[in-house]
């Protein structure tokens, strides 16, 4: 029997490295994303059109577009958040742009500085600057399974939301757990519905470990139908309210579950162990991984000397 | 409707605190399991009697028993690895005597230094001790799902186990990941074949995150009508072959996941923190749990300042 396929995201490079106080060289973000290109990833989100002066990390990005390597079947992807970070994006050369706004009133306001109402009338504009220049575009709604903030988000507001971004003619949506706030039981429920009404091709998952639960919400998502999440290689990412909480969910990390659970990732696990372990000394300092310290699961160990001397 | 309830026994201060270099002193763990007694857990697995020669942080078994301020309805345990151990044990005020073996021939050989059949043979005599002393007696089988040394552990073998320790008089059985090798897919269909076998209310779980799928497999348990499970406070614990890997799932991010599941946990979680947070300067390093860094699920944040500023 055919293994069922999960397509795998890494965010890493956007997510993770956006929120490092140290400056990461262009050359090593570019080094990073051509070899994670060759691991079987099927999406790398390589970089951000945010104002440089809000995360000085993105300045490079039409550089690291330029200079990347590109392996055919592997989508490059980059965050655009308003429509003048839309007219620097369009000029690269970009498979996919990724726009976001948030479920929470509040949580939009306070990430993006304008209403819900103001993000959707940029995204009409947004929408047709991307199919102009011949790129998908992908619509993340934030804070989908709740709000640092306001706390409960209506799970009717988010499908609504989904709903609007396909009426304006997204290729696809993302359901995000923005400050891990999601538990498996909401995300089967939430998930169940969305699969319902957009199908499971157009959606991709993306959660963070910030309680623990990223893996469990992942195989919440399965069990619903959902085939793509965004994950982030060595767990690089944070939660800006939580100093010292992990960050999204760890790619290798992910990777050798679907795999120990007879899921096809594409993903080379051992290229990309080979990957994550030099993320600590790219960021200077330790990061949340656990397959790169514990080894994969099936990694083997020799038995102690002292058997078998009873 | 009545939340489902789900049972949590506490083995941190055995799990965890018998592989810390540092000394704890005794009224330091008395405190402690005083404390965790007022927090609503089901259990807590208090001491273990092995040799003081090979781990001497519990050396102080029977000054622990003797000492500590039970709260009626919690079960207070101790973990006993052998005959010598358990002459110790009946001489003190236990509620729950835990024994184990290892599936794989090769981790009961590195463990406890003879044959799975010579374990079972001692089991046979440690039950009888238990049911005079009156009391409960539960069979621990560890790498349940998978051992360091052989990989793969015939799931039948497993089962056999488990029917052998039924067939001797036990009280109850855990199902023991001790090294992470678990994936929910696993748990899911192991679980459900002991469950049919012998009764959900007999079975415990006991994971380790080493891989970060401990809650993952939590919901794989509770999804295959498992409503029992070890845990850590603070995420204490360790595996000896992954220096720097995560220990057991962590007790409060379990109650913290299982709470916003909408399951009863009977657990304060309130409480539960105030504990954990202490549980860093006790052993002198920084532990895994994160609701203890990133807060509960709804503890909000107040909206910064530079909100509605536009």
């Amino acid at each position: 029997m055919k293994k069922p396929r999960i397509r795998i995201n890494d965010v890493g490079v956007r997510d993770g490295f956006q929120i490092e106080k140290n400056v990461i060289p262009t050359e090593t973000k570019i080094a990073l994303i051509d070899q994670l290109s060759k691991t079987g990833l099927a999406k790398i989100e390589v970089t951000s059109f945010v104002h440089p002066k809000f995360v000085p990390n993105m300045a490079d990005a039409e550089t690291v577009l330029a200079e990347i390597e590109r392996v055919p079947g592997v989508i490059y992807a980059a965050l655009v958040p308003n429509i003048k970070g839309m007219e620097r994006a369009v000029q690269c050369r970009i498979d996919e742009i990724n726009v976001f706004l948030s479920a929470s009133e509040t949580h939009n306001r306070a990430n993006v500085n304008r209403s819900t109402e103001e993000s959707f009338a940029d995204f009409a504009v947004m929408v047709k600057m991307a199919k102009d220049a011949g790129m998908n575009i992908n619509g993340t709604i934030s804070t989908s399974f709740g709000c640092p903030f306001e706390g409960h988000v209506d799970p009717q507001r988010v499908l609504d939301f989904a709903a609007k971004y396909m009426a304006l003619g997204f290729d696809g949506l993302t359901f995000a757990d923005t400050t891990g706030m999601a538990n498996p039981r909401q995300v089967r429920d939430l998930m169940g519905r969305a699969v319902g009404h957009f199908g499971a091709p157009k959606i991709t998952l993306h959660f963070h470990n910030t309680r623990s639960m990223g893996l469990a919400n992942v195989v919440a998502g399965i069990d619903a139908g959902v085939t793509s999440y965004d994950a982030s290689i060595a767990g690089l990412g944070g939660c800006p309210f939580a100093p010292g909480a992990t960050g999204n969910i760890c790619t290798e990390d992910l990777v050798n579950m679907l795999e120990d659970m007879d899921y096809d990732t594409g993903v080379d696990l051992d290229r990309l162990l080979a990957q994550a372990v030099k993320i600590p000394v790219i960021v200077g300092h330790d990061v949340p991984g656990q397959v790169m310290k514990a080894g994969k699961t099936m990694h083997l160990h020799p038995v102690p000397e002292k058997l078998y001397t009873k």
